[in-house]
């Protein structure tokens, strides 16, 4: 991490989920605050019941976020009126509560457009409260790229200790994967994957690059992608200088990752990834949104309504992509300008 | 497993490998002719190779396999004159290596069709030397399958501490697999396992079926074979009373099996279940050869000619194989004429 503490946005997201919760057990840790300058918006009620939820408590600081926020403290706090304290239903998809998550996000996206913050971390949304509420893309990812005016490929990442993952095709339906994938579009996920990790801090990231068939098409018997679009794709970029390699079995590449002998797996599906990466630690599961000009990231899991209000959600991952926030968000700029893309 | 002893085949697969190492380091633990009265077929040079390889040693008297030979012990051999000793090329692909193996697996199953044997464990073949010796199957299994006249559906199976899985598609190309998953298949991959699972000692066996499509389609928008195909085949068995439920998301589907909620996974295609399976156990994985009339069981990995010879194989997986067998053979005709097939 740089020796300046880098300026995050943090928001609830879903009242009606664990975010409430989990954002006053992430910031009731000390440690917090000596890790990152901490700009909190929301309702202060929404904060108010995440204290109650958890029983833990943070100091929140009402701040003018265009002044020097980062003296009030320990948490600088900016003020919003998003909702009611009586429209939040804990546990209930509810328009109002969509329209509270995605008011927040809105001003949070302002002040990383302003530069009054340089990363944000947020709790997790739910996207049929988010469409409710007026939502008109697919997810957060295409919402956040619109706003800040994104046009290159952008891809959701996942990261659980250490272990990247970014993948060529993603919710689509499997019979169309094959198809899907292309030399470009496992560029495009390398040089993704390549740049995040240069910019959390690794210098020359170690990625490896997944097979679509069973035992990599064993020599073109179960299938020639690896042959003819996947090997292309690994050479190219290896001719760019990049560590990559591959592609590999998707049975054994994961083993590589859990040995720590590679940074990165770039795979060809969704489920090629997640299979891999829930099992290794499911509770400790980051999602980054890759491809966006600041650091963003989230729990990988979501608003948990099975257990919000009940103050016995986990914070490990919220914690775990606080650090990755706080690592992006000091390295992003040294990163900056020698990235290969 | 059942009180009385089961009657085991053991052989030790392609010479070349570390098979012969295994069989010494297994047979040298007392407590494995505890489990069972242990036939090892083989020519005597072979093991003392194994022997010499991992310093261990154990005790075999040549025995009349048409006689009682439990009482020869603690290990009954066959003696076999398959090879000589300096055609065994350790780490080679050679053809006498594959021809040993094949011959040693022709005298086991004879042994098997005539009830000499309940159940056979055998270390890692090569493919490659077995078709080098004139091997016309694909592998292991439709060799056996065919030389013990076999018509039903056969599949591999794996299992892995208590986990089992398997699959409605092996070696084919990612974008063969939605066509050739039908409601036909995974019944029969249903049936195989539940079928497996009894003869291993579970009454009632507890089987996931994994789906296709991420989010197992997100109700038809990635996709509609969980709709069209799988749900009716998952309705089909819990017709029929099994324990069958899904199709589960297949990044999730695991985590309930890690949990110890369910005994099986029917996964969709090979590598589905290989990168769970490898994850979560790679050392202690297991095959099972499913579909046939007695139970065979052998390691998961392969020869491993890159340590073959060095004496630093891991017994853990053969071990576990062995256990699979002796529960498999204790159990087999207990649960035989109560299947549901």
């Amino acid at each position: 991490m740089s020796m300046r503490k880098p300026k995050l946005a943090l928001i609830p997201g879903d009242p009606s989920g664990i975010g409430p919760e989990l954002v006053a057990k992430l910031l009731s840790n000390p440690e917090s605050a000596e890790k990152a300058d901490i700009l909190v918006i929301g309702d202060s009620h929404v904060f108010e019941l995440g204290e109650e939820q958890s029983g833990a408590a943070f100091a929140k600081v009402a701040c003018d976020p265009t002044s020097d926020w980062t003296r009030a403290g320990p948490y600088a706090w900016y003020e919003t009126d998003t909702i009611d304290r009586d429209d939040i239903a804990v546990a209930r998809v509810r328009r109002a509560s969509g329209a509270c998550a995605l008011n927040c996000l809105s001003t949070a996206l302002d002040f990383l457009k302003d530069g009054i913050v340089e990363g944000l971390l947020f709790a997790p949304f739910n996207k049929e409260a988010l469409h409710l509420a007026g939502l008109g893309h697919n997810d957060e990812l295409h919402f956040i790229a619109d706003y800040l005016g994104v046009e290159n490929y952008i891809s959701e990442v996942n990261a659980m200790d250490g272990i990247w993952t970014s993948r060529a095709t993603s919710h689509i339906a499997l019979r169309d994967v094959a198809d899907t994938v292309s030399e470009d579009r496992i560029c495009e996920a390398v040089l993704l994957i390549h740049d995040l990790l240069r910019r959390s801090g690794i210098k020359r990231p170690r990625i490896s690059v997944a097979a679509l068939n069973p035992h990599a098409g064993d020599g073109g018997n179960f299938g020639r992608e690896e042959i003819e679009v996947i090997r292309p794709a690994v050479e190219k970029m290896a001719a760019r200088q990049l560590a990559v390699d591959g592609p590999w079995p998707s049975d054994t590449v994961f083993l590589k990752a859990k040995a720590g002998e590679i940074d990165a797996v770039v795979t060809m599906y969704h489920d090629q990834g997640q299979i891999a990466l829930k099992l290794m630690g499911f509770d400790r599961g980051v999602s980054v949104l890759g491809g966006l000009p600041v650091p963003v990231a989230t729990p990988a899991h979501g608003t948990a309504f099975d257990i919000a209000g009940k103050g016995v959600a986990d914070v490990k991952a919220m914690c775990a992509a606080f650090g990755t926030v706080c690592e992006m968000a000091g390295n992003w700029r040294k990163a900056d300008g020698v990235t290969t893309r």
